[in-house]
């Protein structure tokens, strides 16, 4: 028993070589064990192509049967884009099957397991339970809430300012950095920022290959990247089509009050959603975004945007993990601040996070922080 | 040759145990070495006691005859309160001497080696140079410019605030970041403060023995523990004897304009200090009280005051290390800057650092960096 959480282990880490293409499915991976040695191993590679359980079951061939499998999410039961699982691994002949955590997803949440044991094959389930979550974040997140994992993306300077009064702030931090930063963006199914973003800097906010690290491009071939959505919020109307984000490859959503009748490329498209009912002014409600974001099977968003965005997410609730590298050097009292967040006076209201992990890149220090709930 | 790095690094780990006790003199180890085995060893654990070359060839005792001495630094030729360590070296019947670095204390400074020489002892010396320095940057620092290092401490939220707008701050870090700053203020001969921040917390500004980690405790035990001077920065003559840092054991030094004719403690001192020529305010000059704390044998000053006085030692090129804890919470925009750093407008002005290391200390962080000079 001690070993199944070896080889549990081994497909966590097969399934995150599929983090780049799988969307919107989850990565998951499977080994196949007999007599305490590998005979099969394999991941999820691609949407729409076969499961993990597929290809390891095909480099095991006959060794599969009497076999004991390993998966990192449970095998699915029903007929997506190819044939459940569940009938493969029995038709094969396996006796045992460990899985890491029960599928939340509607459409099998249980019934896989059930389909198992019924075919008289002994199931094990739902253990190194955190290590799996950390696997799927994304799709898991949305499987349960609808809403998808929201990653925001900072760059400050150690006293904490994005950029000088004046606005300038290229390249605060480093190359490095900013490799890290396109290989985020390549794990993500949306980037999202604001009109203001786009308006101040006219960013392309695409995956650039080449400034991918190699053992990312090594999972992901140039052919086979996938451009994230970029998603825009612009409630005053104020992108054009000539904004870059509307002419670089990839889709672009524009997150308005209204759409207007501009003629846009075909991959722009326009999203109708409501202002905030709390303040009544123009602005747009970020739940209904992140709600509708969801609903188009958008796991993980990236957000790259101002302290005005940035505080606003935070204030709702609505940030998973806070991404932030921190540059060696100071910007001074007078520049711009990380986030905007008036109004607090004392110090029993301020946001409060767990250090996930630390870590240098190249001259900088990036932090990954989880927003501490309030009670 | 290469097994001189090997007991090179040994002598660096046994000086750096005598941190806590050797001041105003520098951290010294000695191995003695024969035939490639340790045959002694010692440290320079407390000043006006032996130094590191006297215990290694006393535990040495008749094998020190033949053998190779490794120290951290240059033995000493003069006589001091001890007697010279190179007249001991070569009673002793030792054949070749290894030194990392040359003492820059103008009564060493080349003499020693010198005699060692004169004697027909084979010298090496200068290797591992930066693993040298880094033992005894204070004292180094303090023999070749007259000035202190100067360690800065800062605590601050992710976005660089020390406090709320109110003042609000106490405790924004951790108990073990607390522990830790307790454990530099051990190492460090003096603590650097303001009239202000005595005014607004009334600190001890003391070394709490029981705070300190154990390890600590295990080479510094209670009856030995020596208090770093409180060095007070009070150009109106703010201070008075009722504050605690005028009570507490261990001296204060009060810099002043001009002294007052109060009834102080014996253990207070009053040092008159001229005031900046630059701004012609009243407003004392950093650099005359760094070289005053320099003459009165101050080789490591820890500094823990507000944005004032850091943003002026920055400003004014004396902060040799910047150790920043940073807490993982945000006090927001209207809280209180890091730095007082007014009239940066453009980025290339900014203050820059180098990364020195980054680690956790408890849920907090801890950033240790060294200022880039500007060309």
């Amino acid at each position: 028993m001690k070993n199944d959480e070896v080889f549990l282990s081994r497909t966590f880490d097969l399934a995150r070589r599929g983090r780049f293409n799988t969307a919107p499915n989850p990565n998951v991976g499977c080994v196949i064990v007999l007599d305490g040695r590998i005979v099969g191993e394999g991941y999820h590679q691609r949407a729409g192509e076969a499961h993990a359980e597929v290809y390891a079951l095909h480099m095991a061939g006959e060794t599969a049967r009497g076999a004991t499998v390993y998966v990192s999410l449970e095998p699915c039961s029903h007929h997506g884009r190819t044939r459940p699982c569940v009938d493969a691994l029995i038709d094969a002949g396996v006796v045992r099957v460990v899985a890491a955590m029960l599928d939340p997803n509607p459409k099998v949440a249980g019934r896989g397991f059930c389909r198992l044991k019924n075919a008289g094959i002994e199931v094990r389930h739902s253990l190194m339970l955190s290590e799996a979550e950390a696997v799927n974040p994304g799709f898991l997140k949305r499987m349960r809430t609808g809403l998808p994992w929201i990653r925001l993306k900072l760059a400050a300077s150690l006293d904490g300012r994005t950029a000088m009064a004046s606005g300038e702030s290229k390249w605060i931090t480093s190359p490095e950095a900013r490799q890290d930063v396109q290989r985020w963006r390549a794990e993500s199914d949306a980037i999202l920022s604001t009109a203001a973003t786009v308006i101040a800097d006219d960013p392309a906010l695409t995956v650039r290959w080449q400034s991918l690290p190699k053992t990312v491009q090594d999972l992901c071939p140039k052919t086979q990247l996938h451009q994230p959505v970029r998603v825009i919020i612009d409630s005053a109307n104020r992108i054009t089509p000539s904004h870059r984000i509307a002419q670089e490859q990839g889709r672009t959503w524009l997150a308005r009050l209204s759409p207007d009748d501009r003629l846009w490329p075909a991959s722009v498209e326009q999203l109708q959603l409501q202002s905030c009912k709390k303040t009544g002014r123009s602005r747009l409600d970020l739940l209904s975004l992140m709600m509708q974001l969801g609903r188009r099977q958008i796991n993980n968003a990236w957000v790259e945007a101002g302290a005005d965005l940035s505080g606003a997410l935070l204030s709702a609730g609505l940030v998973d993990e806070l991404i932030l590298y921190q540059s060696p050097q100071l910007l001074g009292s007078d520049a711009r601040p990380l986030f905007l967040l008036p109004g607090m006076k004392k110090l029993f209201e301020t946001p409060r996070f767990t250090l996930l992990d630390v870590r240098r890149i190249g001259p900088d220090i990036r932090m990954r922080l989880k927003p501490l709930k309030r009670s």
